[in-house]
């Protein structure tokens, strides 16, 4: 089973370290990682910004379809939300109809991030009603991992660190158990 | 052809006038709206919230399922990208392989945002790098458009008002030509 690492940990400043971090822990429960880094840094230097992203947008999009199932972390990432690239993930892997998990670092709910980044910058127009669901976030990100995997977003009682890990090898070990995966002896 | 207008549109206060007038401008152009508003309020506000947001969530995708293409209202939405489940909608769309179209109202690019962002609420972790391509958003976002759809996201010179339509009918007209949908007499 090879799993796609959705999330925002690529933009990590050590995310080669810490992909390896992942990778250990998804392996110790039997799950072959796909991490979306971007190691061939000195090739897309070379190109232009428009072949550049188009060539990490097109590895991803080969990854995604080389994997079975996707862990997603939806750590809230610059806004009152998942990190917007993992969102395009996360329906992908829903519009294939293919298992999803996800967690996140943060323990408060969406409603409660929400008021809080409100609060710092007002909506350009007032009245934007957003229901919040007592849910970790947007409804349709629950809704996908739900569908996708059959359980809710894993979530800590306390705050972890953003690149913390031990939501996510909670999650990974789930994901492993939901699907049968056979812990390697 | 059906057109899921996918955006942050359902949270304006006039939400259903709203949607009238995005639907109007579809038709202009010879496609149907399919607009994924809650007019269901009273039968909402009986259930309990986890049966709500199900509900609302397994009424989208059926209305995804239902649709030929998306176009998407990628306008910033409480943070530095576009709105968290519009994103889920959009992967959705490129894991069908149907066509995207997207639209944003606001003028400066992703990178803009994002620093304007940092200096009001700066990252938890120091360092971490998300390249902005000069695209209007995460690359996965123009990415998806420009693969579904063939076209880059509609943005206009200046920023136009969160709920203004121009650019929204500019996007429109452009998937009616490209999927060579006929005007209505």
């Amino acid at each position: 089973m090879r799993a796609y690492l959705a999330g925002p940990d690529v933009f990590l400043p050590d995310a080669a370290a810490h992909a390896a971090r992942r990778a250990a822990i998804c392996r110790r429960h039997g799950i072959e990682p796909l991490s979306p880094l971007n190691e061939d840094v000195e090739a897309l230097a070379r190109m232009d910004e428009r072949e550049a992203w188009r060539t990490i947008f097109a590895k991803d999009v080969a990854m995604m379809e080389a994997a079975d199932l996707c862990v997603a972390n939806l750590t809230p990432f610059r806004g009152a939300s998942a990190d917007a690239g993992t969102l395009v993930e996360l329906g992908w892997f829903l519009g294939r109809g293919r298992p999803i998990f996800g967690y996140s670092n943060v323990s408060a709910p969406f409603a409660e991030r929400s008021a809080a980044l409100l609060a710092r910058a007002p909506d350009p127009v007032p009245g934007l009603a957003v229901e919040g669901f007592g849910l970790p976030d947007n409804l349709m990100i629950p809704g996908a991992v739900e569908q996708g995997g059959g359980l809710p977003i894993f979530v800590p009682e306390r705050d972890e660190p953003f690149d913390g890990l031990a939501v996510f090898e909670r999650c990974v070990a789930a994901a492993a158990r939901k699907l049968g995966v056979a812990r390697p002896a």
